[in-house]
């Protein structure tokens, strides 16, 4: 039975986490859960689909991943289930926040709209989908029903929002801060592919040379380093402190790369 | 084997949780455990009574329902196991902590005090019974040890408090509220059923007018709204907001339903 | 299949801690893994420590016990498999965070460096070792890999600290607080073994009569007392408080113990 990866902003102090695993557990007794989540800023849909890009890889072909940033819940947004080219379902709310993930994993191959009230559970709230809506459909799906039962096909998820591209500045990556994590690291939207061999960064006033550093070590205590992440995108660190902190940075700030 | 959900005050940052699991585990490899929430205000005996009250039901019958905040873990509080008649099992302090979850499953159908060592853990601290006896009496429970052989019968549990019952003023009913989650909604002691069609709230010198409402986006960004939420009680919220920062409530503060 | 334990300071904010689940699942998808905390402070590698010394014991002898508190990642520093005499094992980075445990459990019988790629993951990053490297490896250890395939003997783990031993003052032992727990438990070094059978405890200015308390409710609300803890060492509370706040006091404080 294949993995379920879930993503919410429902946060650890309610119980809405634990009820929307019973209701999935009622469905799939013996399904294995993987919480990636629940921290998201609440109603955050962007950050909620930075999270879940970034970690999807790590699964194996053909897991299952739940995420509800749902602000939208018991309005007309759709509720949808979609197929990558990889082999994993995407399961959530059609608002953006699934998009990412889905083109990580190769992108879309088949998707529906979660219509089928013979999937749902037996609580119908209008405010908590993630216990009475996606984590039933997701326990008949990770049983065997197939995607097509439970739901008329979609032809594409909408895309109210994408990620910045890297721009292009004298030549060199001009990039931006994506996602700001819990050590203060400032992840990049710069893929290192794109990145020249050697580099110096600047953000703001601050210039950290000898980019990229192999490790945190590579600095002393407390100064900055950049260095291509576990996604595969530059971060600006601070050696044993946190580079958020030092560098007043928050999301959405800009990163310029610089010739050594 | 049946679901096990978990409840506590004992905070994420220890390890508490974690050796309360294994020493269910130690007794039921193949348990399956989920974590309602463990983040319970320490010795918060009503706050946790709430928590698992509206999280109860979303379990499969038959479940168990292990719940420590137990300030007088040591003294002469008793320990206790008991059956709904639902089947569900609840294991805990009897401190009040499983009451309303007890009454919410369908009441007492038969009740334990945990007394029979034999059941306990190879531990025996005087202030950890989450890992040293609930944990593994659990674990003997749900590999079929018999609720009768763990201790000796109870007529019934211990009833320090209750949750208030809505009041009548004018003809309407006047709650309270019972809980503030994170997202900052305050939930109220007033069931769907006893609500007018349409109906305004009023707590404090605010009004919230237009009520129910039937989902978050009902109304502009920021304002006040109440509707009946995933566990069937009157909620105020703010749209991608916090009522409780917006209204500066808390729990105690009282709520009142007026004529639309 | 043996329960593997996880202690790490990824925090809960991000995916980290799902993505290194996701890692060891991948090689091992029935394995029961048991959260013990994931909130050490950021590269606290002596928090680590004392937090999976005194969680071990809980789990059943042959468990499993990865943790990861890694400044040193992607530099010189050894990765590690270490078995111990009750027949548990412990993955980690060898810096000092597993050596408490790793003596809890009655010492080194072999141990380990994980240099053979082939039990490594598919990703493979400078900074992410808990995904890329360590997961994978215990993933394959409990699948049944023997531990001297993973990599060459080494013959002992680094010791950069050790947890302060009590001293002695007037014939009676001198500790320190080792840790603060999220209750503000002030837990010392002073295991009840070398503790007079009656006692009082001074901290700073403040005297704690009746040493050693049975239980929380042996005082009245709000009042400090000392006993001993869940993990066999003497520990100073507030009742329904916090002893820290009452105190002010933090890690490294001197606990004298003085005639009754």
């Amino acid at each position: 039975m294949p993995l379920v990866s879930l993503l919410t902003d429902f946060g650890v102090t309610d119980t809405y986490v634990g009820q929307m695993k019973a209701a999935l557990l009622r469905v799939a007794p013996s399904a294995t859960l993987v919480d990636l989540t629940h921290a998201v800023p609440a109603q955050d849909v962007r950050a909620g689909a930075f999270l879940l890009w970034t970690a999807v890889e790590a699964f194996p072909p053909g897991s299952f991943h739940l995420a509800v940033v749902d602000p939208g819940v018991g309005s007309g947004r759709r509720a949808v289930a979609v197929r990558s080219r990889r082999g994993d379902v995407l399961v959530g709310p059609d608002n953006g926040l699934l998009l990412p993930a889905l083109e990580q994993l190769g992108g879309q191959v088949a998707a529906v709209e979660l219509t089928e009230p013979a999937y749902w559970g037996p609580a119908r709230s209008r405010t908590f989908h993630g216990r009475d809506l996606f984590a039933p459909v997701v326990g008949h799906l990770i049983t065997g029903v197939p995607l097509e039962q439970v739901g008329p096909p979609l032809a594409r998820l909408e895309a109210p929002f994408r990620f910045p591209a890297p721009e292009q500045e004298n030549g060199l990556p001009l990039g931006e801060v994506l996602h700001v994590d819990a050590y203060g690291n400032l992840i990049t939207n710069l893929p290192s592919g794109q990145l020249p061999a050697r580099f110096r960064v600047r953000i703001g006033l601050t210039v950290v040379e000898g980019a990229p550093h192999s490790h945190y070590e590579a600095v002393p205590p407390g100064e900055l380093l950049a260095l291509v992440g576990s996604s595969g995108l530059l971060e600006i660190s601070a050696r044993e402190g946190s580079a958020a902190s030092v560098l007043g940075a928050e999301r959405g700030e800009r990163v310029h790369i610089e010739p050594a």
